[in-house]
């Protein structure tokens, strides 16, 4: 049979036969007592692995070394490396950073949220799975400072989101780049802010008559796509623009299947870089990458200020999202970064 | 600028004009004063939205109602789902769980199990990303109690793993169920515990000549599988059982490429019912699932058993996988196991 003890103040002064106030006293280094027997308790408090108490020291310095992570993504694909990011800022600062999954249930996060505050966090970073949408628990009256990333906050909160409008920038100048003059974007639902802003950015960079078109974040809607593209009157694209990577591998996929070679003939470019499928796409998929990993990373800063009393400035923040060259837009496409940035630095 | 501020008991004692002493009594129902007094600290303590010190009182309790999830799954593949049933089955005891992401660093490991000690969970969950590897850090010897669910613990530990031969049982006879007769298995690297385990069951129920192929959890590996298989001169397969998902999703691709129809020339079935691959391949891929939820909701149960000190028997339990069936297996999959239960039940 298995049954842990958890060894108490109470068996450290047992076993070193002193009182439980003498035992504290010893072990916090107050009171009087003699030297040996102050020894007596450490050696014994020691050898039992009794671990001074964390929730009474923080009960006094007011700090629990923990940040906790609420969020709503069940799949975790954004939360992930945005957790990973925050751990790595705080890691450092011998601060931990707990997790509570609360879907998109209240009641769950009412409790998550409860129990985070009993355990006295240091502060709350919230995050979720689309900029526009905010966590199903407000966060705007709570004891302890909370920052948002990748969900939606208050108006007065401090906020962190990936540059939508500046990552579709880089995506379209590549395909430009990449010799492509044939512009298409195939993206999600106008409802997503990410959508809009990736689409009015694609306008502004190709021309305001672009052609966008919008559908479900899936394969299939890329495989559609495409079938519409090349079965209509207008002009087939030499350069397509997906709004997330599975749309991306649907449109590669049905490029194949129809004889068009990607990149020779047509360059395809993500958004997202998510490894499972732009690692997989035949050829693999050039992306833009979101830095989450960074986001989390400024969210653990940014928190730890606030937990510390720092002022920090409220509103959104954006961080600049990164082009990630693999083999769908031309498998020159390194010497072409290379020359270019050969030229800006002439 | 935003700065939040904790409410304490002190400034509770201040707005109600009594000792610190005083308000902590009152609000513990202890000590003497007059019930005016108490209701008053009571009404202050409620308007400023000040929370009775949980980790006070958990230390007269012994009970801190957290559960720790410990994992070095980065990706969360595996651990998410674990997460989310364990989360399924304390939520109604009003027990949280805290996740902590320690990858495969040992000191990262220590810093968030300390950190989880010093919250006093009432108890951990150890889980990974395979499980015949253990974390990187010594659980043995906590004062709280442990629970293994899909990773490896000590001999003497309550462990929690899928049951991956009855799984690839289940899977290699439903091939025959749909009337193959000429069965592959194409799967993973030898060194993982589970493809030993799911290749012995095959070869178990075909006979223990049949064709193994072992190479990397690729859809990489699935094309090159079905290139050797289609070009060498052994009878070709019309039943391919493939260790995950992502080598199913190779194969099927492979297969369409080459003018073979699946499920019509050849039945593919995966293992992991990844949804991302699973439903996004062409066609969507009947697969088996191993209950990593369960897996998490049953080690849930277990936690909470032992952090009330009541007795589990330690050793490994397997958990069954269950059929999931969508279409790489025969249009006509549904027909086929309801006749087959009714036969059962007649």
């Amino acid at each position: 049979m298995v049954k842990a003890q958890r060894i108490r103040i109470y068996d450290v002064a047992r076993v070193a036969g002193v009182s439980v106030a003498t035992a504290s006293k010893a072990l916090n280094d107050t009171g009087r007592m003699t030297e040996e027997t102050r020894k007596r308790v450490k050696q014994t408090a020691a050898a039992l692995g009794f671990r001074p108490n964390a929730m009474a020291r923080a009960l006094t310095q007011q700090r629990s070394f923990t940040i906790g992570l609420l969020t709503n993504d069940s799949y975790g694909r954004f939360t992930l490396p945005v957790m990973a990011g925050v751990s790595e800022a705080l890691v450092d600062q011998g601060v931990s950073v707990f997790l509570c999954g609360i879907e998109d249930d209240p009641a769950l996060a009412k409790l998550h949220l409860d129990a985070m505050l009993d355990k006295q966090v240091d502060g709350i970073i919230a995050t979720g799975k689309r900029i526009d949408r905010r966590l199903p628990v407000d966060l705007s009256l709570l004891p302890v400072p909370v920052v948002y990333a990748f969900t939606e906050g208050p108006d007065d909160a401090v906020t962190l989101v990936s540059d939508d409008a500046q990552g579709a920038r880089e995506a379209t100048e590549w395909l430009a780049r990449v010799g492509r003059k044939k512009l298409v974007h195939i993206t999600g639902p106008e409802s997503f802010a990410s959508v809009v802003a990736r689409a009015g950015a694609f306008r502004a960079t190709v021309g305001q008559g672009a052609q966008v078109l919008h559908g479900p974040w899936s394969e299939a809607w890329g495989h559609e796509a495409v079938n519409r593209l090349w079965s209509g009157a207008t002009p087939r694209p030499d350069g397509i623009f997906c709004g997330n990577d599975q749309i991306a591998r649907g449109v590669v996929d049905a490029l194949r299947e129809r004889g068009v070679d990607v990149p020779g003939d047509v360059s395809v470019i993500g958004f997202d870089n998510w490894e499972i499928v732009a690692a997989a796409t035949r050829p693999p998929l050039t992306t833009i990458d979101m830095n989450l990993k960074e986001i989390g990373r400024e969210a653990g800063r940014l928190i730890l200020d606030l937990a510390e009393g720092k002022p920090v400035d409220p509103g959104v923040r954006t961080l600049p999202c990164k082009l990630v060259l693999r083999q769908s837009c031309g498998g020159d496409a390194i010497a072409v970064r290379n020359q270019g940035e050969a030229l800006q630095e002439s």
